[in-house]
This record gives structure tokens, C-alpha cells and sequence, in this order.
């Protein structure tokens, strides 16, 4: 697990979504300067199946007019675990819950920025409810097959976590782990 | 061009790095919400060329100790014009230099984080001098050839722009786009 902040340093600003800290670094050549990181609040995505389906959303939000693709996902609240937000985010956005909420895999951002995001799979989901959605979205849900989106790493407006991009991009590259990561979200 | 900030954005915070805008946004619903978006200070990237081979380096700095993969690449200054900065970072990072700086594409990072990235490429370098490295810098340079080159997107601790390392994806999946960048790289 990449770590947050060195020990040392300190919370300069609390943004909305962002805080930034800073620290004394010590140089290779014994001089020192002010070294700077971001930690952004934790977000969840769900791969959700619906009948050998992987839902997809087209969402629309202000600033963002022109509409992007990406899987259900969200910030976590604060207190909240990552799959009880999973769960919520997926409940809130489609109206769908599954049984089962399990990781596939998480990331922790780079050396600049902080990011805790965790990607889950939701296998057998249900229509329960109609979507709640605040009032900075706008959603259409979709229901594509595994091959159709794994392509969706390569539309650059697509919305994902950095490393699962490269994941998918590794999975049309090797069909051996392609069938692995096909397995693992099918459950088979 | 992604745009930088909404007008009536302020900047809350300025960092040594990122600077932090927020603004009062309409939503869908006629409600209103604090949004929140960073500026980072801008970046260049060298593809530099030494008789067919593409200079990559190995780094470490001080808070990433186990090291990682790039391009020549660093900060543009205050003042400084992109092009005059890759030609700097690529004389500082490497001793080397060329007669040309032509810029290969370029990027604006994301909706949350405004971030301008361009990659150029230097063809036809020359070893004019010894490298001269700041305090946080230790830099060995590699003569990679390209299609070893191209495997580096494929290195989740390389380091390069998110934009970039799809464009080198690409070239992986797609033999047509893989010839075009070989050929621009390499001025054919």
C-alpha cells in the first residue's frame, strides 16, 4: 500500500475534495526545500452484471456537458466503508443491488497525489428501486458485453481509475489475462 | 483545449505545486454545490534521439526511493514557454541536445485537475555536456530502442503523461498507429 504523507508533514489546506500537505525534504546534497502532496477522498466503482451484462453509465454533470462514459462509482462519505459506498453508489445510481459486493482491486494514486479507489464486482444484481440521483447528475444506464467493454479503457473520455485503464489495456493485449480478468468478474 | 478554471472560479489556495480553485455551481436541480478544481503547474516531456535509440532514464528521488522509469521531463518555469523548458530539462537531465524541439501532442489533464502536459520530440541529439542535477535528482540515462521503448507504458511505476501512455498502448494494439508514431519520433 503506497503511503499517504510522510509523518512530517502537515495539512496546509482542506479543500472540498482535496487537501494538500506539505513538508521539509531533505535533499540528496543535504539542502532542503518544501515538498508537496494532495490526498483526494477515497471513491468506489462497481463492475455490476446483469444477466452476463456489465452496466455502463453515459453520464452528463455540470462543467461536463458533453457527456462521458464510466461504471457506476463515488466518492466515499466520510465514515462510510469502501463497500458500503460501493453498495450505495450502485443502489443510488441504477437502482440494481447484488448479493455480493467483492473487490477486484485497489489503487493508491502516485507519488503527487494520494487516491484510495477500490474497484468491486457485483455479480446477479436486481432492479429494486428507480435511480435517486442528486442534483448534479445525469444517467443513462447501458448493458454491454465483456468484449464490448473492455474497449472502454480506450475511449480517453471514459471515466476509470488510472490503473484499472491499464489493467483492461493488459487484458486486450494478453488473452490469457483477459480470460482472467473475464473469469473474475463472471465468477466462473 | 480543456479549459483551465469557470471564470467566477477563485483560487482558494496557492501550493508549491497545485493551486486550488473552488466556485459556487448551479446543479440540475436549481440547487447549488461548492465545486472544487486544481491547477497544476505545467510539465514537458523529451522523446530524445541518439542514433536510433530513445534516451530513457532511471530515477530516484527523495520520497521514491525504489526508483522508476521516464522520459527527460520536469516543471516549466515561472515565465518559461514550453519549448525553452524541454530543452532545458533535456541539458540538464542528460548533457544532450539537438537543433530541433518539435512539440509531438499535448494534453490538459482531467475534469478535476487541470494539468498542461506537452511531449516533444529531439531528434539527432548530441552530447554537448555533463548532466547537472538538482539536490533532489539521481539520474542514470539509457539508450533504449523503440519497440523495447514502447513497452514502458506497460510499467505501472514508469512515470508519463496519462494521455501519452494510452497513445503508447495504442501503438501496441494497432500496427497502423504503431508505424505512424515510430515514423514521427523518428522524422520519417
Amino acid at each position: 500500500m503506497t503511503k499517504t504523507v510522510p509523518k512530517n508533514a502537515k495539512k496546509v489546506f482542506e479543500g472540498v475534495l482535496f487537501d494538500t500537505y506539505q513538508w521539509e525534504q531533505e535533499m540528496y546534497d543535504g539542502s532542503k526545500a518544501i515538498f508537496e502532496k494532495l490526498v483526494r477522498k477515497p471513491s468506489v466503482e462497481v463492475i455490476a452484471i446483469v444477466d452476463n451484462k456489465i452496466i455502463v453509465l453515459k453520464q452528463k454533470q455540470p462543467c461536463r456537458e458533453n457527456g462521458f462514459y464510466g461504471l457506476p462509482a463515488g466518492r466515499v462519505d466520510d465514515g462510510e466503508k469502501m463497500q458500503q459506498a460501493a453498495k450505495r453508489e450502485l443502489l443510488e445510481e441504477t437502482g440494481y443491488q447484488s448479493e455480493s459486493m467483492n473487490s477486484l482491486v485497489e489503487f493508491f494514486g502516485n507519488s503527487k497525489i494520494y487516491f484510495h479507489e477500490q474497484v468491486f464486482i457485483a455479480q446477479n444484481c436486481k432492479k429494486i428501486t428507480e435511480q435517486k440521483l442528486d442534483g448534479g447528475e445525469k444517467i443513462e444506464i447501458e448493458f454491454w458485453n465483456f468484449d464490448k467493454w473492455l474497449q472502454l479503457c480506450r475511449d480517453a473520455t471514459s471515466v476509470m481509475p488510472f490503473g484499472f485503464r491499464m489493467m483492461m489495456y493488459e487484458a486486450l493485449l494478453d488473452k490469457k489475462k483477459k480470460e482472467e480478468l473475464k473469469n473474475k468478474i463472471f465468477g466462473m
